[in-house]
């Protein structure tokens, strides 16, 4: 299915950056799940563009929960959300429908769409989109966490600048929960800060890594073949624009371990299975253990920099430049956070409700 | 779906190491499509146990095509490619039945399954479950070759040995077309088999990363929410196991670079857009650029192991040990790369049956 | 999936008769596909109730395309439809919340959803909702005609009054287009209507049987198991509130046939390949073979009725009476003709990209 | 999906009636489910033909469990179940190739599949592939039994000769379980065998209605768009081949009934909510509601008979004449109630594993 994710739970996403409005429809949630609309809020403006850091452009992300929410809880039926887009200026970005954006999706969706799309601001392929996936996952995120089930995300690194790793899970989910910025270094926000500034004042952009955690997922959820956790998750998150490399546990740093390092060993802990590392990132054999489950998303330096580059005119077919106008972002590793959140709590959604039911996230 | 992966072509796993047969039901795929057994062979053998470095389990892998294929031909109707199960020795695994594995999906699966699991040999979740899927590309394989895509993978390094990146990809492709251990470099081999021989004497073992690049796929292909290519591809690498990261283009690294490095600029070359590097791997906003697509895997070390490990028995739920009696491999990366080149058809045969139709592939 | 049809042309349904909005996401439709507004006004007014026959409810369908749309084209990208809820009257049917009508969906839907639906004029169950059905298939109509692909729908009966049968089944269809009262023979219509407000006058309701034919479908299409042309449509007609019956070709009266009476001769006309009948509706084996698609859909008197009907009330459970006050249709057969046209045109436009790939409706 | 049924409970069907093997994989099935092969073998025969009403081909349908059974039970991974072909005697059908069958699949599937198709008895079509569903569903039946849920189909009537209608439909379902000529009536068979025997010497075939209850689902069960229960089994059953039409409860006399006839007034019964009558067959708004869930199917007469027949030649394109000298059936009707069965079983298995979590059938 083009546009949709999920079979039990799913999200069938909609929109284009400068069109009437971006929404989504979030299906398959269990009926009786409370609204928390402070807290679709407080998620929507951790992805909201925000100080010297970000794009200018504006947008307050209100939005309209046209269906499948009575009386302050979903119904079980599907529930539309709309984002009006309000603060559209197309004109800026008018310019760079032929001469395509290197490394944007311009030109590539030009071929796949047949020179129909609309091209203004990036269309359907716009980060804007995103808005919408996070205020679903508003819905999801606390019905998880009523479950026990916690996810949350750091900035592992901007440029080169790191930040620590996670220590204690649970807590440092709890200490990032409303961060706008998120790193559990606090020292670690200020070098980062400087190298995006650095950037946005040559014009040009970087890049970073996300790490994130999910403490209380029961053991035994994903299949071997072909749904596994990792898969079902890569794909949700390389959905998200930016997301170039996805890897769990220790990821690419296992190509250099042994076996005997790499293994997570078994032992009792209080009657509970545990292991005493989590290379494997709480996942064996695409199921999981009951380990916390971590991975980390590459995200990369933002295409859009008002550096001039090389690109070509697609209509005329002619080599040409291009410095972007428009509003951009120099760095969205730590708006993005809050997207990789909101598509990990959707793809979550989806394997619990076909593990153990459609109604088992309202009990 | 559980064991089912694709939307217009798909393939159906199913099977245990050690029960009657493994195999796959291949279905979608365009009628008229000649039926190579040598490939399929050829393929199977590249995926085969061989040599000191790997298990000394031999199954010839005698498939049977039980449906769907007609004088030599697809006939449009699902292909199911049966391979029983012939050289098991149950008896070699019997006493791990309750000491699980580290970093094996035996404790996850018995979670999962309710203790009801085939656990012999790691049941439905062991790699040998992957022949089947060989065994279906090797049907799709050269279907796409006819059409011009040429996928290839080369063990980028195994244990910190590096082999030499992809150069002239169409001809770096061909050159490894038949070789059993596929390497770019042939004095990489060499060094890459030390490695793995040392952690074999030492009862442990070794990863490494393999590399892939598709050449001859068209631009406009892939789904910007919430099929990208990425994230198909994605969802069907990670089934392979001992997949625990996957990267396009300049993936992790991508991460320091700024987006004036990162960004690939387009020019024209003989009438058509091109671009200078390929840090997106092929890819932008999820939709193919016409550029070769290529990623990385990481390959974690084998969990099964000689070397005394620490582990529970599930059933007194006390601590145990575990030494690893049975047949197994030191490092399985030279032989993942053909599971990787399999799965890797099986998704692109989807996508592009998405996008072209049922027909397509046959044309 | 709950609220999505379709594999390659999908249809995600969300909304509440009495809720802020109906809507609908059509994804899947080729890009370059002009938007015909008056085309989708034209068959919203056929489904809209009207003169003394209808509800009095008054909606006027203002529908919003909120994407997928641009500069009178489809781009290739999920195309939004949203129809606000204007004229609602909810305290019409506050009491009825607890006195469940009979053989409408309020009980097994408070079952279903744990008492947390919106109940208010039949929430998400409405047959309001299909206006949102009749507005998507009001873009995929026009571009299946300029396939050649034609489908009408005429009332076959209405509380026993028949009409004659399809005869040159594409003047037929012809002539019906835009006949609010589908009839083929004229004077049925007044005999059908006086049955109709002889029931309404007795606080009853009728229904009858709706025929319906496709033309121009090209042989070779749907999926023998379990795809079969007939399980798809039969599966999106059943969608249709007060659908209980489907039959194709011949259907319920093939019970009584011999095969000698029952198969469709085959012979060659003008070089191509007909059937002297056409018992079988089209389909051999689920596949289409050329001749005109036919099938009957049932639909069942209107639940709703003004007459005082036992029931139970669902809170106290205890026997209660009912007699509806709100709003309702004394029969709905005239309406349902534009939404088995919809739920058609959107089934075939799946089951045609699947065979002949998205971009084959634009083309 | 082509040859798949089902989203959490599914079904892949592959195999050619004159290939190596028919066969299934059954995918979603919970764990812990015991295999009783008596039932699975109670079950094929009562498909399987047999004395003089049927054709003489005989399969024995040995059948093997390839996989996802260990310790007979059912392991919670895919199912393949493979039944070689036996008694395939090809060169009967061999000139039937080009003088395509009317009303068979012949020449459709010749135009889907390019000619490509193994055309021999019916190749992929043919209703020999039911027996692989009747004996997935051999697994689920005794399954749903064990959750209180029991399905029967009873033969409504046969060339026009009438069976009584389900009176107490437990206990007839229980009646005719294990009857091989399902009717409720004993002195309805003599007759119905007569009219069988009388087409038969003809060199004709008759067809005719059957009749389904299903007892015990629970109430709660089905999505109104578009996953209604209705919508899923028509789905189902129009698979089989034969089937052209599907009513639910009083069907397609609901056209000539008004509301007051029609609605199924509520009561309560020892606490429990119950309906009067039954003519929605248990089925509003698409969701169950507690009642007997009761359908029709209409047999089409057995489209392949030995009387000379008008047909085409599909490779000269010349008109030509068709006498069919295989071994074939004058009713099957009979048999078909277990084929009905067998997809009511899957349909349900997937709906409820759906609603209630996959391992809800082991509870």
């Amino acid at each position: 299915m083009k546009n949709t994710f999920g079979n039990n739970v799913s999200v069938t996403l909609f929109g284009e950056s400068h069109g009437a409005a971006i929404g989504v429809v979030l299906d398959g949630v269990a009926p009786n799940i409370p609204i928390n609309r402070d807290r679709i809020d407080a998620l929507l403006s951790l992805r909201r563009p925000s100080g010297d850091i970000s794009t200018s452009r504006k947008e307050k992300d209100e939005y309209v929960i046209e269906s499948g929410v009575f009386e302050g809880k979903t119904t079980g039926t599907p529930i539309c959300i709309l984002i009006p887009n309000a603060d559209t200026k197309s004109a800026d970005y008018g310019d760079m429908r032929y001469n395509v954006r290197p490394s944007h999706a311009d030109f590539a969706a030009d071929v796949k769409y047949g020179g129909a799309e609309d091209y203004r601001g990036g269309g359907h392929q716009s980060g804007r989109l995103t808005a919408a996936l996070v205020a679903a996952a508003g819905i999801l995120i606390p019905a998880l966490e009523n479950k026990g089930i916690y996810i949350g995300t750091h900035i592992k690194s901007i440029a080169g600048v790191e930040d620590r790793h996670f220590s204690d899970i649970a807590a440092d989910i709890a200490s990032i929960k409303d961060k706008y910025f998120a790193v559990l270094d606090e020292s670690a926000e200020e070098k980062m800060t400087e190298k995006i500034l650095l950037a946005k004042a040559e014009g040009d952009s970087v890049g970073g890594v996300l790490s994130t955690a999910i403490v209380g997922l029961p053991a035994g959820v994903g299949e071997p073949w072909f749904d596994t956790l990792e898969g079902v998750l890569a794909h949700a998150l390389f959905s998200v624009p930016a997301v170039k490399g996805v890897e769990f546990g220790a990821g690419f740093s296992l190509a250099t371990m042994k076996g005997s390092e790499a293994n997570d060993a078994f032992y009792m802990e209080n009657g509970e299975i545990k292991t005493k590392t989590n290379s494997a990132g709480g996942i064996n054999g695409g199921i999981t253990n009951g380990m916390p489950v971590t991975f980390n998303c590459v995200i990369r330096p933002t295409p859009t920099i008002a550096k001039e580059q090389e690109t070509v005119n697609i209509k005329t077919r002619e080599n040409a430049t291009l410095a972007a106008k428009g509003r951009h972002d120099a760095c969205i590793v730590h708006r993005a956070r809050a997207v990789i959140d909101a598509v990990t709590a959707i793809a979550l959604a989806d394997v619990l409700a076909t593990r153990f039911g459609t109604d088992w996230l309202a009990q």
